[in-house]
């Protein structure tokens, strides 16, 4: 199996659970729950899930059972993206090509299917039955510390805002690409670890290689802000520029943040080294989030 | 010590513990920390918190250790406060007489220092090291089904939202107060259960009292909108006849609405009569929550 084909696998079983573990559409009250599998299967990528599958069997071999809290990270991913979207933030009307929750639902509606979407991860992961009990448990709190506001997604998402028509600043800047998008990515393959047990060794690769491809990926992201357009991106391109957002290519130019991106995926790379043959899949993704098009 | 006694120690020592868990003011980024406090010392009167140290108590005698996740219950009380009163939902610009999260910090704040009390209350049960493993986790996931969609306090609140300017409906209404204020105070009792380790027949005593003051609750609250004033009540008294809001005088009238708070209230006591001698707080708390002015 290649990696576009794994990709693909791991993608359908991650859309299976989540159709499994998302309150079905016709369940009082049927409006919130239309409104999270709306931006739920919108097209998402599943590059977080997936992150927490390949670290699990990194260190494991295989893993089926990682699909459950892989979903976890979706969950919370899909929230964000609903909350950051609303008028009140960054006042997107597409994501992904489709019309977001709020201009389908309302902003009341789209307010509180991000709140289940959160809520309905951390539940996810409590009931999370053939897990330990002790791993469930951290699980739940690393996933909690990366989405919250110390140097987590929401702590981000707040230096994004504020820092929006102000002179660019370095030190935000790396703040804002660590914790906004970075956290999660991080937590994600730290997740995988914590499912399937990691030694102390394994555990302390798989946290720097999350750190390093969460901050490659970001910084790819602000690249194709610049260079890709609208259709290919699922969103409106050069919308970081117009709104005065603090980004790589402005402050250090395309040619010194493509070298960035890939100085990070190199390092993220050569952090899970000791993992071996098992860890073939994350090596792929390592190259694939700098090469990504989309 | 008398009930008064106890609720104002208890509220103390909630307050203190609060204090210790909510992310300092001056911790990075400080704009949604200072948000986050502004709400959750704005004068609650933490009846979640005690509920649940109080259930603890009429299981296993002391338990000041229960005021660690009695905590994660204001933060989600308060998450959910802050969202409700959003322009796109119940618009309220004044909460226990305090202006309302956004009215001081602005929209895109107040949605962000919501997400992060939720976040926060499920990283405080994760990360309370001295509760065991298992108990941690039944307590997320009790506090999740509580706060999330299904029979959970945001299902209540989107068919709160829908039921504005409808016709009354029984069948609505009853999910409504069962589902938006009363699943969270019977999580409390419920939790507190856990907590303490209570057998079955205990934990279904717990249960059944939370239920019966949770539909109690908030029956007396509907009635105090109607019949209490501004001042007294900390927020705009009359709103839910104005918002044209299912309310229990409006589908019952004043006296047989008090009546069924009574109901509920007795009810209450009764079932927790197995519990003995030590859950005389929870007995002195049912009456409470009819008898209140505010």
């Amino acid at each position: 199996m290649n990696l576009t084909e794994y990709l693909v696998a791991r993608r359908a079983a991650v859309d299976a659970e989540l159709e499994r573990l998302a309150p079905a559409a016709d369940v009082r009250p049927t409006t919130i729950h239309r409104a999270m599998r709306h931006s739920l299967f919108a097209g998402g990528k599943r590059i977080r899930p997936i992150l927490l599958w390949a670290a699990a069997e990194a260190v494991s071999g295989e893993a089926p059972g990682a699909v459950t809290p892989a979903c976890s990270l979706e969950l919370v991913h899909t929230y964000s993206l609903i909350h950051d979207d609303l008028p009140a933030l960054d006042n997107d009307d597409f994501r992904r090509g489709v019309p977001t929750c709020h201009k389908v639902f309302g902003e009341a509606m789209a307010i509180l299917a991000g709140d289940a979407l959160l809520t309905r991860a951390f539940q996810v992961l409590a009931e999370a039955d053939s897990i330990p009990h002790d791993r469930r448990v951290a699980l739940i709190a690393e996933l909690a510390a990366a989405a919250g506001t110390i140097d987590g997604m929401i702590g981000g998402q707040v230096e994004d805002l504020e820092a929006e028509g102000k002179p660019l600043d370095a030190d935000r800047l790396h703040y804002i690409h660590r914790s906004k998008t970075g956290a999660l990515l991080r937590a994600s393959v730290v997740m995988g670890g914590i499912y399937a047990g990691a030694d102390e060794r394994a555990s302390a690769g798989l946290s720097e290689y999350g750190r390093r491809i969460g901050l490659a990926f970001q910084i790819v992201d602000d690249i194709l802000d610049v260079t890709a357009d609208s259709a290919t991106l699922g969103k409106t391109a050069g919308k970081d520029v117009e709104q005065g957002k603090a980004t790589f290519p402005a402050l250090y130019g395309l040619e010194e943040s493509r070298r960035q991106a890939r100085e990070h995926s190199n390092a993220a790379v050569a952090a899970i080294e000791p993992l071996g043959l098992n860890a073939i899949r994350l090596r792929e993704i390592a190259e694939l989030v700098i090469s990504r098009s989309s």
